[in-house]
């Protein structure tokens, strides 16, 4: 099974970047079950100003279907309802204010 | 013997984004062969527009001595000639035009 590596990366309100954090400092139980339920693996959130980046890999089959289950979880949805307020729009171009696929350009094991 | 996982940000000059994509198309062997020497695995860089971010994790007991034996390699050093000049300051406050550390917020492995 491959495991792919995923970078992302959003920008968050300058008034809400403390309760990001705070948030990350004790993640609820339930949704750090999720993420292993959805097969993510050796999860990292960087902070830098307003910027935050995610690292994580994906271990499972079906990224887009794994990704639709996370989404579903309720416990999931009520902790993106605190989360996701912290977040604006990373640029001009950006749909929505959250999280944003990065290229992958290399990996080295 | 603890792995320390690391996030690092940079700000490349929009002319340089597809010289530095090419460059680590292929990285040099040697280059490769020192990153293992200095006790770093797994290591991922990912584009955004003009952002690059690092991921890696450091596996050796003395990073900073070992970033040092990084440095001091020559052929490390000849490819940072092709590589450090694709980036222009993050921000203001930088002192150089290279890599910055980020701050680590969450990890669940």
């Amino acid at each position: 099974m491959a495991r792919r590596m995923f970078g992302q990366i959003g920008r968050l309100k300058k008034e809400k970047i403390e309760e990001y954090k705070t948030l990350h400092a004790a993640v609820w139980p339930d949704v750090l079950k999720t993420i292993t339920e959805c097969n993510l693996e050796n999860y990292s959130i960087f902070i830098k100003g307003d910027l935050v980046f995610s690292y994580f890999e994906y271990t499972g089959t079906d990224y887009e279907a794994d990704m639709e289950k996370m989404a579903a979880d309720e416990t999931t949805q009520k902790w993106w309802g605190y989360t996701k307020p912290c977040f604006e729009k990373y640029d001009a171009d950006s749909e929505a204010a959250f999280y944003e696929d990065m290229e992958s350009i290399f990996y080295y094991k």
